[in-house]
């Protein structure tokens, strides 16, 4: 190890110790904990956090940093931390600790406001704390600007590294062009039959189901746990302790498999992770676009395919053999990938989702580049989903109170979502060309693709960024058409449109 | 708050945030965690408990504390804490950084070599690390030694304040010229059927009426959790999140109730401490002994009665028809209260559990007090056990390797087992002076009971020392003839002794 950065060691010690217990806590409140406890703990976790922060912000570590300036001596695991840790300075540095408790205490009372408008189905009770939250990001961005950026980029940065609004404008126009007209299109067929995913499915039985495909798929039991939470999420303690979580809906059999799918390519990714890497913080995932796309690619490419449904299909109809008496094996794929418009993102399906997450981008990208009135949020969302979607909310919390993100201060992180759906697609689109994906699907062989995203991705952790990987991979830069094609070809294809 | 003693609270709180953390983090390692978690969690495991010690042991601490010496204004709750963390730095000022590490790594390598000699059922693979930490010890417990005491004395104050081998060796002696004789009685008496406990019980049966019977009597699942594990035990994150855990056995149905029963006991002190006290250094129970003076209290009086039964045998009757078909309540009790001399403390009966922590404090006294070889411990224990069981371990793993303590660095914490049934004992001797206990029991009002445990223990947490609460409620110095006392009634009488 380098000598200077091994000065470093103590204090990302620490940091690794904070945020593994932060991590557990997290999951814990969400999976087990008992209804009282969440106001007591919490209290541990907000010390826990400002220790967390404090252990590599810190003067100490400043000079460790500013004595690493131009060493050459770093391998590719002190490299990588040492970019971290300046990105992470960089991010803070300019706002104060008045600044930062400040805006602590002002998502904290937003996300109260938040819950409690979208009980009342009234934005307005959450709208004043909505805009205090667009002043302090505005200034956050301001103070982080440099040459060449927008406000927005600044905050764009923070979940997808060196990504900008140019090429999620491009992006997005291109969506907006395509897949608009798409659905349209696809309004005018045939409804897929789909009703029998909806009949009676007993959860015990869903649950045995699901943690098989889990373990099908790759997902390792003696370094996972798989529990139950209001809505699915993956953590992970470290390479070694990877969490998801499913909800079982008795009247609603692919949620829970979906989902434990998705959070399974989450998963595999966290557990592919090298061990060179892990318990550091460059541990984890390289952004919230690559994350995003394992699990969609998981999701989407392989779980909603006939290919992969083929050897496995019949175990499932031996689990639920009255509810598929009369599905094959080709409709039951084809109910999974049923386009229908509507309100929810967290429920969108595969060709509508992205069309969710373009709302979002423009409206955020609206308040902080330019002066709206938050109070016309709603009207604009409303505006926005009849044109894309064809389709308007009823309500605010149908609306534009259904995501959480805001009220979190987490503005630039919707793009990830989509920016995830295009990421899988290229990496499909390469894939394809290196590997038998549909043999192998058949052949029950999924942990050659999964040894293949393990080798180009996952094992990377966070030492490489977003971008890099994916052109690694791909050998080329970051390119939206293949995301596009791909929609346009699947879903041509599911209702028969030339 | 006093001035003064405000300046310790950021100190206390990263004490409280790293303790509830890593309370978390051992239940969860024994209950949830994966296989290959345990030796990556345990790094972090390793820097949090660094860090919870150097929150409270440090010059800013000590300089606060020496200020707040002689000063009045302090109310109950910031006395007891100051008391406390005087505690605290008298066991560990002495003792350097470099002394500490090397324990840690000494006791660490000895818990490895404890297991590895349970497994080869050989004492001499354990036995050098034990020499070491015998050394050790009495290093410690010289530093720490005041007038008058002797070195076991300083190691039993950790666990059990106010007592010293005085008193244990005067409640020893009863016990051994009391209850050996008694069990000897026993022995010859006819056998008590209880063959129907070890039939065929489904564990999932089990954990539906082992759940009901935590909250009946009253486990509150709104503050608490039950989960699995291989040895049951009872954990707190603060008074409104308690855990614990019982293990399920196809061919017991005993363990499980009895195991529920112990440490629901444990949990409601838990729960029951007042809020004025969480979440802070005296936020848990007042030592180790009246800790189990709870468990056992529940366990013994409650859960081995006829009363406490005869409500809601029927229910369990209900859930296991065939196995119980010929048990009435009256035999079912008594099965519960069958004595039998065998080799593992942790399955003893009520009578003879006594006399193996006897064997264990006359052991561990001698090794720190007198120069006794510890080659010949598997020696002297067995001696031991056939004079006060009458029986002899065939093996080490039977005998001397048993238990984990000594190997952890855990000298005198053996009699807080024993003095636990004696406290509860005397309380249950004051409880029936002041409640129709029976009548409660049968008329399922035992949260009469769990209110006056609360009022008189639970509530104040370690506010006050065991002795101090053991006086107030019944107005008399600790006593171990009412835990003699009975014994020898209810043993009489389950045997038919006169």
């Amino acid at each position: 190890m380098n000598q200077i950065f091994e000065k470093l060691q103590p204090y990302l010690e620490k940091e690794m110790a904070f945020s593994t217990a932060l991590t557990l806590m997290d999951w814990d409140m969400e999976t087990l904990a008992p209804k009282e406890a969440v106001d007591y703990t919490s209290k541990a976790v907000g010390v826990l956090s400002q220790e967390r922060f404090s252990s590599i912000i810190n003067p100490e570590v400043k000079k460790i940093l500013e004595q690493l300036e131009g060493e050459k001596g770093l391998n590719c695991f002190e490299c990588a931390v040492v970019k971290k840790l300046k990105k992470e300075y960089k991010k803070t540095e300019k706002i104060s600790k008045e600044e930062m408790r400040e805006f602590s205490e002002l998502t904290s009372k937003a996300l109260h406001a938040w819950q409690k408008a979208k009980k009342a189905k009234d934005f307005s009770i959450y709208a004043p704390y909505l805009e205090k939250i667009i002043v302090f990001k505005k200034k956050f961005a301001e103070q982080g600007k440099e040459e060449g950026q927008t406000l927005y980029d600044v905050l764009l940065d923070d979940y997808e590294e060196e990504f900008d609004e140019k090429v999620l404008d491009e992006f997005f126009s291109k969506l907006k062009e395509k897949i608009v007209p798409l659905l349209k299109k696809i309004e005018k067929q045939e409804d897929i039959e789909d009703s029998f995913l909806f009949f009676d499915y007993d959860e015990e039985k869903q649950e045995e189901f699901n943690r098989w495909l889990a373990e099908y798929i790759g997902f390792c039991f003696d370094r996972g746990v798989i529990a139950q939470s209001e809505h699915p999420f993956t953590t992970a303690l470290h390479n070694h302790d990877v969490r998801i979580t499913t909800h079982y809906y008795k009247n609603n059999l692919a949620s829970a498999l979906l989902s434990t799918i998705h959070e399974g390519g989450h998963a595999l990714y966290e557990m592919g992770v090298d061990d060179e890497f892990t318990q550091s913080i460059v541990g984890g995932g390289a952004s919230c676009g690559m994350h995003e796309s394992q699990s969609r690619f998981f999701e989407n490419m392989i779980g909603r395919s006939v290919p992969f449904w083929k050897p496995i299909y019949g175990k499932l109809k031996g689990i639920f053999p009255k509810q598929l008496e009369n599905v094959g094996l080709e409709k039951f794929v084809k109910a999974l990938n049923k386009v229908k418009a509507d309100f929810i993102r967290t429920e969108a399906d595969e060709l509508t989702y992205c069309l969710h997450i373009m709302v979002r981008y423009e409206l955020e990208k609206q308040m902080i580049n330019e002066e709206i009135d938050v109070k016309e949020l709603p009207k604009l969302w409303n505006e926005k989903y009849k044109e894309y979607l064809g389709i308007e909310p009823k309500d605010d919390t149908e609306g534009i109170l259904q995501d959480i993100h805001w009220a979190m201060g987490s503005i630039g992180y919707f793009p990830s979502y989509a920016l995830g759906n295009a990421f899988a697609a290229q990496i499909y689109h390469q894939m394809k060309k290196d590997l038998p994906i549909e043999e192998l699907l058949e052949k029950e062989e999924i942990s050659k693709i999964v040894d293949y995203l393990r080798e180009h991705i996952h094992q990377y952790g966070a030492s490489k960024d977003a971008r890099e990987m994916l052109k690694d991979l791909t050998k080329e830069e970051f390119n939206p058409d293949y995301y596009i094609a791909y929609l346009e070809e699947k879903f041509k294809g599911v209702y028969g449109i030339d």
